[in-house]
């Protein structure tokens, strides 16, 4: 959600720029046999004028039949909300997957509807391959203690409320990077990394073989957003999964734990102004704006003009 | 959808009956990637009181939001009418089918939410094999002249213009009967043909290897209701499907058809009473009723009732 309304204010204050989105797929479950991507699916629709605005996942004018139906049914699982628009999504999708078109062909298909020929938005899944983030929590009736339970089983259905012992995104060192990822980070003016969530979102982006090592070696600067504002997260929990990992939620450990290798710029929240002399002072370029609220379109260009404008400054 | 609508006259008949419906499975179609069964719906539908009325198929209070999303999509086919409702019992269909379970499994799974414990009706598909109904068309452009299409294509998408050459039953020939279902025949005390089209519907049915021997060598009566009244199909386009297999639209030719060796009773309309004194030459009981209209449930229960009392007849 924070990727796809920041790349919707970049589109306004960057409208000539060439826009490839590398999209988090660890996220992406499968339910009632059709293939979900949440992550995706959100930036498809914000990008296309489709998404639930308030919201800020799933259409806009949503009704929920068929999920209903499916209740009546007694089909489980019942906590993921799917919409009848968002369903048709899924099913196009999963009939292209079962036809044997890798998830990057399907998504361009998909995005064709919402963007149709134009040349400066792509969207790309990080890998074609499938990778699932478990959340390893505390399980009394499990021998050993512990068992790992889906991403989404834990952040939706179960609230982030476990305690997250461990993230690990299954298949992540198995899987390629989707054709043009490379290409694109290594072609890149600039690279962004949004206001995401660092662990699940980025950071599995991050964990595909391949990806961080093409970050830090492309030419182009490397500037993030922190998607920490004063002690909470911008949205989300965030804070739960820093946690897992040993982070504290903090603008500027954040930015540490990225670190200085592959991040040249850091942009926190004015709120977070003591982050600035910290995130310098290790090496990375650093100043404090106001990062709220990415829901208002033009709040987002303010933003996404501030991380290019320090973009810039580290290149010369 | 004359089958749906004469079992319920006939529960409404015998109460106490315990009914096993064969259902015809040949006019199935894959669309969007699910498995569409209009038979085996259009009967679970009607008996659990989920069927719209006027229209004999589909859901009651259906909107079609998903199919509208399909094809903002551009996704074919866009000829079949598909709502938000009944888009759910595909899924479900579909997963359970993905899963592994047999269509029979399937079917009783889903009847299980329409008639829950319901031990008086049984929802049989003919077949757990795929078998696909194709209708020979003629087409210039076809190296040979002709080509074969599915038979949702030519009914529903060509409104039955062009014409059949042929009906194959495709797959039939190494379909085997679905569990239960020469059980069902060898044990019943009375076997109705309903007002079906006797072609696609119950011909495919009985094309399936062991149902037309199980038909003919049971000990019960079999009685069937003439889906012709006049020269006209009770409803459905019956002549076009009638006039590619040779056989008249004809109260009387459809019992011929069938044969002695099949059918013990045939019930035609009190408009076709000239055909009664033809089918009983035949060495079939013929009686001449009103059967119409089978929408209505008290009309459809006296048919069923007329039908009960002449197999009693012939049995006796």
């Amino acid at each position: 959600m924070g990727g796809a309304r920041f790349i919707r204010g970049l589109k306004l204050a960057a409208p000539d720029a060439q826009i490839t989105i590398v999209g988090n797929t660890a996220d992406d479950i499968t339910l009632f046999g059709l293939r979900v991507c949440p992550d995706l699916d959100t930036v498809m629709y914000t990008l296309g004028g489709g998404i639930h605005e308030e919201q800020g996942w799933g259409r806009a004018d949503e009704r929920f039949t068929v999920q209903e139906e499916l209740a009546a049914y007694r089909a489980e699982p019942q906590w993921f909300t799917l919409g009848d628009r968002d369903f048709a999504t899924h099913i196009l999708r999963t009939q292209m997957l079962d036809a044997g078109y890798p998830l990057s062909q399907v998504t361009e298909a998909l995005c064709a509807r919402w963007w149709g020929g134009r040349a400066d938005l792509r969207l790309l899944p990080m890998s074609d391959d499938r990778v699932e983030t478990h959340v390893v929590i505390d399980d009394p009736e499990t021998p050993g203690g512990r068992r790992a339970i889906h991403f989404q089983e834990w952040w939706v259905r179960r609230h982030a409320e476990p305690t997250a012992r461990a993230i690990v995104p299954v298949g992540a060192e198995q899987a390629k990077p989707a054709p043009g990822v490379l290409e694109a980070i290594g072609a890149a003016d600039v690279i962004l990394l949004p206001p995401s969530n660092p662990v699940v979102s980025i950071g599995t982006i991050l964990a595909v073989p391949g990806v961080r090592d093409a970050v830090i070696g492309a030419d182009a600067p490397v500037v993030g957003l922190s998607p920490i504002v004063g002690s909470a997260p911008v949205r989300g929990m965030a804070d739960k999964v820093l946690a897992a990992i040993g982070v504290e939620t903090d603008a500027a450990a954040v930015a540490l734990h990225y670190g200085r290798e592959l991040l040249d710029g850091w942009l926190v929240d004015t709120v977070d102004a003591d982050a600035v002399p910290v995130v310098e002072a290790a090496g990375i370029a650093c100043r404090a704006t106001k990062l709220t609220p990415l829901s208002d379109p033009a709040e987002a260009a303010r933003m996404a003009r501030e991380a290019l404008e320090l973009a810039s400054t580290r290149r010369s």
